[in-house]
């Protein structure tokens, strides 16, 4: 990592100005100390201008923005397909990134991606927000600390709020591993810190919308994994939780167990003629609202202090390489290596 | 204390066969081991027959009860009212005596149950159920271990389930002191031991059945309990929690705070489109179940092995003292002193 | 309410730049919508100039702040004997004002200040922080939502995180009740809506700093609050709990109970030899964060809105009224009214 | 189911006095109302002569015990490998059999158990104590009430206390599966009923005991099952907890999930400087002692009513034939299909 410290506020662009995009784009118009957010880009005019005038930041062509001296970074929340080349032409342009997960869907575009921010010296961070959900943050210090021990039995779930209401023939095939269970495979790793994944195993279908499975359409899926130090990792996913959105995270060790992730929203609890009853988050921007601001804090942390990503994009490829055996292991019926 | 072991099974009899006497029966005739139910009494000829006839006991009078030389100890379960009278003959008669609380309603009447029987060297055990339950055990426990450090502030609580569908009018005046918070009042002492209670405040009133006010009645009470160890100690009573049975209980001090009681009944969870749900007791029987348990089998253990009550009629006095300070502060207005 | 919305950013100033100070000034420079930090007043020069510099505002003496045009709110956290004054300067200035607990000490500079602010037509907003608690706020849309029925039987604490190191020496007398139990009077009226204190009776004493005691110190208190619809309220409150900060709140009533509050910090939980084990929250900044941004987000939400407070000067003096009560009854030994 | 009802207690022999046969003949002797313990047999005859001794019961030999007119029904709690030929003699002698788990250890032992029983007229329940548990009852009820919906996601894990003291030499190859995770494969049937399991993927290691890998010992696994209704499910074992006995279940469906299982023994929680703390148990005779009383007392009350097996020897055979594809997928390193 070759970036110097940057002695001022942090100038971000964002490309693609979607849900996950407005998410990030207010977050750091509002909510990340040393950060301003100057400009926005997307494929559809009218959501750029929309979102950069609710924020007070400049409506551009993607073109533009990479273009502007005033953006010193940039936040990418574009569709997954388009990621790698956005993170190589950014990375190109001088500028730190930010790039949602998927970094890549390709182990090449991975390498590639990674390369551009290397032969620039550019900031890359990947969006895997678990990694600052403070139940987590929690979780992994516990480990570093040594209170777990070993790991020997790891797990991680991600549930999508429900109902499903999403046209599966729109969805591209593969989204369960790639976009969804990509957090649970960086998250598996990085709370088994040292260890690489060597072998997985996929169960997969197509329970919440069976009739689209005949189109290749998958949401459900449980993946085990193992890992170089013996440990077994289970990752688990579903598109539809009808009591809102789950995310879990439990490691198993040789001298005890940690477990992060809540579904309540708040320490509230009702009792009444029928139990006792606790709310539920129904987005990830609402349970994950303090990982996103952490997130980008800790990118624009890195940029301003000179220091190298704490996501970088090696865990987004190791991440992408587990995708891909789980994948090859449904289509074969037989688990798959990852490939190094 | 001068009971010798007894080389055997214990023989019970059981004095008043209601709701409370039905539940202690059975748990004397199938849950303890080292105890048998021999004999039933009550007052109703076809309520002891029913439930000696369910139980394989002999249904008899209170005054044959006491004459069996087949009887070893005696479980009182008729009307508060009857209980000093109660342990008085059941002492006199030579035999163990397990009390539900309160053992009396007046001092005199505490002090003449526990002159009998000592003078008898009987066990003398008081139907205080918290001291029993799992919970409250390891509160006090940690208590005793120094984890908590000095209490300095407690809180005790008992809300019957609603809804409330008895008769005011034939619920003695007084019944939420003598008969609902005499179970706060001993956790509460029992919970900080070695202090003594020394002044009481009340704030009491008819909310759930505000009708029955002008005639006395009331349900709903707000204790709060000064001990000579400077511990300030609140005791809180409501006849009808729509969501279940509720016994709660907190010792705050110097180090620490330990908390006892739930009113979930399993460890199940269920989360669905409103939330997340938990089921709670709806009856003490069911709540309070391995503390009724631990309780007769605490008295069994304790007579068989000629050791001391581990809740002797000293207790019972203590709370009645405390009862009757609070009453006399809802009808003074004012603090009331509790008498030695 | 005559002020109207305002339609740019508010500028806000701050007086008093100590813990809570510094606390909020950081949130109204980086994490509020629509606000901006411009200047910060401190009787200590270089305490304001050093919270200025460091958040990009002026640093000024309170003067200049309430001269400035280009201030259009103000956020008083100043110590509690000057906040009446500093209430009537600032509305006096035409400031919208922003005033930690407690608004006042007596009644007569309650009701001075929010004269002051009528007079001005300016916002008048209460740190009440309990408001803005997440759980909290939960609790009361549960009471508004009639899931709990008519309120019964209410609870609400404060600990301070321990261990105890301040000088009792330099504390005001009665700082329980003003400044630390004022929360408790504060959350149990608006728990309890429409209902309105009538009598209280207060055990208090020194027991964390028990030497202290002669020189009127006390640490620990226990008060009840009869209101006028039968509720029955308790407010407890300790200036050492080792295990952290503790904040909670519960309402009983006709058809159910709500609680709120929780010492645990984040979703986290460690399994290991010795048990099962949660990280506890040290700090009111920690544990109450969101409650703070979200206070002075909905100060600024009301001014920019032209919106009446949504906790007026009004409520901290029914939480006086309740403090003065409090200490009359631990100055007579007897329950003591609540002045209307 | 032919067996008629009986009209009086139910005398019950037991075979086999070691850990799990002491704590099932004390439950049966003091604990489930109208069962008696008469005859206990153990190949080390002091075994026998100990634990009959401290119940009241009679030491015999296995063939006397199975001889006696006396006995109606036997508990089998000797070595598993003894179990299928136990079944099928105790039947032959007709009478009623409860056998712990594994039934047995071939598809072709378990069909001759089943049908000797079946031939013999005889009640046979299998000890999957899981079924017996308050948390996983509430859990089955909450699925048959349809709160889950279609199940299509369930965990179920099973973690004995740590620890790890044992000889690995002298626990038989693939205990693991036949006697531990045997459990979870009952329950996560139990759990989606109706349902088959179709494929198995298991992944094993020895990570307690590495040492003991070489010579065939597993102490660590993850099983995944197909179910017929498109469930995935994941089973989960290892033989060392530090923090204790753990059994945990979930049930994940279209409507909701259900989660049941938790290590704390009582609901006191401690909080001190460093946290929140719980108690965890230690054994599964306390974390589960219910769910034994539970399991003998159903089967008492199926005898003793004339009625079907809650838990017969059908389970069993379906848990095993879960085992056997779970053996051959670590043998082959691929999924293996569910013998049927």
């Amino acid at each position: 990592m070759t970036n110097r410290p940057l002695g001022r506020s942090l100038r971000l662009g964002l490309i693609g100005a979607g849900r996950i995009g407005t998410n990030h784009a207010a977050i750091a118009a509002h909510h990340v100390p040393g950060a301003r957010l100057v400009a926005v880009a997307d494929a559809v005019e009218i959501a750029a201008k929309r979102l950069a005038a609710e924020l007070g930041a400049d409506a551009v062509t993607t073109d533009e923005l990479l273009a502007r001296p005033d953006v010193d970074g940039v936040l990418i929340t574009a569709p997954a397909r388009h990621h790698a080349d956005l993170v190589v032409s950014t990375a190109a342009a001088g500028k730190h990134v930010f790039c949602e997960k998927p970094m890549a869907l390709t182990l090449a575009d991975a390498d590639r991606a990674i390369a551009a921010a290397e032969r620039a010296g550019v900031v890359l961070q990947i969006g895997f927000n678990r990694r600052f959900a403070p139940g987590f943050v929690a979780a992994r210090a516990a480990v570093d600390a040594g209170k777990v021990g070993t790991p020997q039995l790891l797990r991680s779930l991600t549930r999508d709020p429900g109902p499903f209401t999403a046209d599966p023939a729109r969805i591209p095939q593969w989204t369960i591993f790639f976009e969804t269970l990509i957090h649970d495979f960086d998250t598996l790793c990085w709370l088994n810190p040292g260890a690489r994944p060597v072998a997985v195993h996929a169960f997969a279908d197509a329970l919440v919308a069976p009739e689209a499975k005949a189109g290749g359409h998958l949401d459900t899926a449980v993946v085990t994994i193992r890992f170089d130090n013996g440990a077994i990792a289970t990752a688990e996913a579903s598109f539809s939780a009808l009591y809102g959105y789950d995310v879990r995270g439990e490691v198993f060790g040789s001298a005890g167990m940690v477990a992060a992730g809540s579904a309540r929203t708040t320490d509230m609890t009702l009792y009444d003629a029928d139990g006792i009853h606790v709310d539920t988050a129904r987005r990830d921007t609402d349970l994950l609202f303090s990982a996103y601001v952490g997130e980008i804090a800790a990118f624009v942390d890195a940029v301003r202090a000179g220091r190298p990503s704490p996501v970088p994009g090696a865990a987004a490829r190791t991440a992408l390489a587990i995708a891909l055996a789980a994948i090859e292991s449904v289509e074969t019926g037989a688990p798959a290596a990852v490939k190094a």
